[in-house]
């Protein structure tokens, strides 16, 4: 029999129904035979081709400083653009606009074209994330912004359409309505306990120990109780700090070292599979709170959201997370 | 610039970024050159093949009597499966579930493998049409049941695992979340009007025009003023009614109609495109409340949602109604 599981920070339900599902080794695909070149002339992204895109916004120069390692674009079909408190509209008392004002960044990963985040070193990813926390901290500064969200795309069916590795933040002027949904019910815990609700679920999570697949001196890294899609993977940091712009640079030197080898040990055992990770931080207005923790939700894309999940909010999951973590953690203790 | 607009029903933001994006004819895609066979010997739902699904719950016979022309089944693998309020468990104070009792059920829409909804008779989707009713109804009258959805994958995009066209009916032992919140935003306006949010929507689309793309005796069809995909399009009855139990035979008379017309409009601009639907409905202990109006939601999947729109809620869409509309509306003038 199936079971149905609440997630504990939206109070939405998950159905988990292992009985259509596979183990945790079935879900492996082969590696793909495709080679992909290291440069790409066409690739907007590629060295040499910096002028198809729009003015760089941020560079890190690489060792020779003759070239860069990491840069920052404006996203040349950018979903939101323009400064500014947008103008607001309505028509019939309930079609509500306003103009998309807002940011929407590009961070190129790396010069090289078949690059892929989970094989990179520790070294550019920690640079990686200084990067982010850079653009997170430029752009809180703006008070007309509610929500900034960084994300990746990897592969296909996560939605990328660039090969090319690369990273995104978008900045909006409206809180989205997921992050009211999750402060709401995070507000409630406080109220009701005194203390951040997800910090509390991280410690219940160490404390029961079998979803965590990774601990180090800053962060946990678990399979969620209620884990909306198979390996779904949370990494949170260990002290109370509601906004990503709040880590600190020894946590984010380990968090390279975290995400390096929780996104090794998915592209092993999965076969290199298209994923997303999002970065959930407060709303910009909300970092001193006691509500909310910052931290990564990784989702790997090897099921497709089909019709129940959208007309429901109800996500269906064919594998539990008690198996697919003690599988992972045994995978990530061999991962350097 | 793109604007930013909010669905009026469950009050979330949706970014319309229209200079990604194409006209409408651009979204359409060639035919798929691989022809599907009428029979294919190892389809569970093809005929005579009858034996490999579970025991039948329901049968249409077709018009020599000899065989059938729509069978409902139980899903062999069933996300929710047992009768009765499910047993509830509870864990360090904030990881909560039950058991996964409900019901899975299969419309298996045809005997023709290679038949696709957009194509079918009138008088055959009429038949589909009451079928649906017939199960919810069937459903509805268990008190344990709290919500009870109709939905639709079709094709790989959409989440489909099967090819011989069916419809899916889940029936779960708690409310949807996004349930919940659509009941919330629809109570607070009947708070505040006295009247239903949803007649006054499909009241303003028909007032506004731009995006209505099919008026007939008993329904409005409409690409809503928030679309979160291109060519997203809602069928609403203009009576008040709550539940999809409620529609009377003359209603899904015209429905069968207004959906094969509808459908097939899709079919043809986009080319066959993979889609979702969903027949969205009251809790089923709220059906004679004031607040709601069941409506089908039709979601084409030509885009992908990727980590923007999984870690925000907000889609981001590249085709505005007011454009998508008009070009549809001609389209279903030449549709008999």
């Amino acid at each position: 029999m199936s079971t149905i599981r609440q997630d504990p920070t939206t109070k939405e339900w998950v159905i988990l129904a292992t009985e259509r599902g596979k183990r945790p080794h079935d879900f492996k695909k082969p590696f793909p035979e495709k080679k992909i070149p290291e440069f790409e002339p066409k690739c907007p992204f590629c060295p040499t081709n910096e002028a198809l895109t729009p003015p760089e916004l941020m560079r890190i120069p690489d060792s020779t400083g003759r070239s860069w390692s990491v840069r920052v674009i404006p996203n040349k079909f950018a979903a939101l653009q323009g400064e500014g408190e947008p103008a607001r509209r309505e028509h019939n008392d309930l079609f509500r606009e306003m103009d998309g004002s807002g940011y929407h960044e590009v961070i190129v990963e790396t010069p090289f074209h078949n690059s892929v985040l989970p094989l990179m070193t520790v070294d550019h990813i920690e640079t990686l994330l200084l990067t982010y926390q850079s653009r997170y901290k430029a752009l809180r500064d703006k008070p007309w912004l509610r929500s900034i969200i960084i994300f990746k795309n990897h592969g296909a069916k996560a939605g990328t359409s660039l090969e090319h590795p690369h990273t995104q933040i978008v900045a909006t002027p409206v809180t989205p309505m997921l992050m009211r949904r999750k402060y709401e019910v995070a507000i409630a815990h406080f109220d009701d306990t005194g203390r951040c609700l997800y910090c509390d679920m991280v410690a219940a999570e160490k404390e029961t120990t079998k979803r965590v697949i990774l601990e180090t001196p800053y962060f946990v890294v678990f399979h969620p109780y209620a884990s909306h899609v198979p390996f779904e993977t949370w990494i949170a940091p260990k002290r109370h700090q509601p906004s990503f712009a709040q880590a600190l640079p020894e946590e984010l030197r380990d968090l390279a070292q975290v995400l390096r080898k929780t996104l090794r040990g998915l592209y092993q055992v999965l076969g290199n599979p298209d994923f997303n990770f999002i970065v959930h931080s407060s709303p910009t207005e909300d970092e001193n709170k006691k509500y909310y923790l910052w931290h990564i939700q990784i989702l790997p894309r090897i099921t497709t959201i089909a019709g129940f999940e959208l007309g429901s909010g109800i996500f269906i999951t064919t594998m539990i997370p008690e198996e697919s973590a003690p599988y992972m953690q045994q995978v990530l203790e061999k991962i350097d």
